[in-house]
């Protein structure tokens, strides 16, 4: 049973505390597979695998450490944030069902609504109401916002928790969901309006796929266009759907895609799966990869 | 540093000697991937995973018992044999060099040549000279023959070991080798010819690609016929190269690829590498895969 967590804290200047974080995660039985530390948000993102019963207590640790270093009172950057410890994912990997990163969220919800007095909400997977799904719609104008209508709005109320938000800590917000995908695509024209149209037919927000966010821009330093998107569910807006749709519109505006690109970590199965589609590989199984198999051997 | 094994026995009947072997296959660091015993070749092939100087202690311990428990001069079966521990390949996974492998076959070699009195052969790229690289052409008709021509004929003398073999337990080959891809095409048509003609185009034998080993096959139980190919090599003979060529040619013929299959296990960088070409993600590298990360973070 592995899953994933990419747990956001507001630090992304103070080495020091970026560096007790780190170690805080570092338990037995975690891998950190990236740490990534945005000075103008003021924000960093850790990459931890492990299994769920690990993960919690590693997540746990990381947050004790968020509220004993982080002070939200003092806190600037360009990044909307509701906590010193502001939000944490749970993602399933390789067979995983949803259900384990769920539990997981709750789990972890619950420890640090009890020992650290923190307010929690659920987002994603992990929501308790469908309006609660959406992570900005929680998040809003952030802690300042929160701090003021918690008690007061209903609307604002935790899943779990005082409602009062913690003086320096502010709120976090815990979920559940499937795996994100950057992913980039390059046409070989520097025409901006021939992206944008691009980006407008395959985001759902305007008739595309589901699971597709998507916006166009310009590159310059590489004298190029590109359709920049998000893949929020791989299984189901897949992404070589993403990627044909984007081949035939752009040969329809008279251009081609020159190459795309993952920007950092993807899972495995969202690769095969385009292997599978393009070999019409229809009884392939992921324990068939040999290094899959072996990791699911070793947890 | 990851390795791969896959070590052939001359045991495919006696479950008590199959047990035998694997559980001295099974120490630590060593996870066994498959077992397959297959009873009318009398031989069973176990696939093993783990660092050099581990596999190694594995394969030695592996090798013993094979000596222990199996006498070829009351061996048979359908397949060609030299040894009671047969063929011992090493494969580099993940990011492992070729020269890794070597070294372990080199490794094993020697210790079998001194501890247990066997005669070695190393095949592929752990090869002495040209003429052993062809597994083949070291095996011949196997143990009965090579019984008589090891002291006597030049072209038959071991690399390490003794110049007579083990009375019971034979010689055995050793080598470093890529991983071997078992793939099939199928085709929307019962017309053998077809499938022939194509697997006659693809392989290398008649003019086809250098890593590809191919037939036409009649697949009465789904009622079509199948392109079946061995890839040894798919860095250079890639997945994809072989599925557009075949592809192609049975657009050619009228008839169409209904579907493809690894069967067995497949190193994910040849799926990888598909999805790459496909996409035409030209930059991707294995380590943003999160379980490939992930893997090497472990090992």
């Amino acid at each position: 049973m592995l899953l994933e967590s990419v747990p956001n804290f507001s630090e992304g200047r103070n080495a020091e505390t970026i560096a007790a974080l780190r170690s805080s995660l570092e338990t037995p039985g975690i891998s950190i597979l990236d740490v990534h530390a945005d000075a103008d948000h003021n924000r960093s993102v850790f990459t931890l695998v492990g299994d769920p019963a690990a993960l919690v207590d590693a997540l746990f640790a990381g947050i004790r450490t968020a509220l004993d270093r982080i002070d939200l009172r003092r806190h600037e950057g360009a990044h909307p944030r509701l906590g010193a410890a502001d939000v944490v994912p749970f993602v399933p990997l390789l067979d995983t069902p949803m259900e384990e990163a769920l539990r997981a969220a709750r789990s972890l919800g619950e420890r640090v609504s009890r020992e650290l007095n923190l307010p929690v909400y659920f987002y994603e997977e992990a929501a308790t109401s469908p309006e609660r799904t959406n992570l900005e719609r929680i998040r809003r104008k952030g802690f300042e916002e929160l701090r003021d209508a918690i008690g007061s709005d209903p609307d604002r109320a935790p899943d779990l928790g005082p409602a009062e938000i913690h003086p320096s800590g502010g709120a976090i917000v815990i979920g559940a969901r499937g795996p994100l995908i950057a992913y980039n695509i390059y046409l070989n024209t520097s025409n901006l309006a021939v992206a944008q149209a691009i980006a407008k037919m395959v985001r759902h927000s305007s008739g595309g796929l589901r699971y597709v966010k998507a916006l166009g821009l310009d590159i310059p330093e590489r004298g190029c266009v590109q359709v920049s998107m998000n893949l929020t569910h791989f299984q189901r807006s897949a992404i070589h759907t993403v990627f044909e749709m984007v081949r035939s519109a752009a040969e329809a505006h008279g251009v081609a895609v020159t190459d795309s690109e993952i920007v950092g970590l993807v899972p495995a199965a969202a690769l095969l799966d385009t292997a599978k589609h393009y070999l019409r590989m229809h009884d392939f199984a992921l324990g068939q990869v040999l290094e899959l198999r072996l990791l699911e051997k070793e947890s």
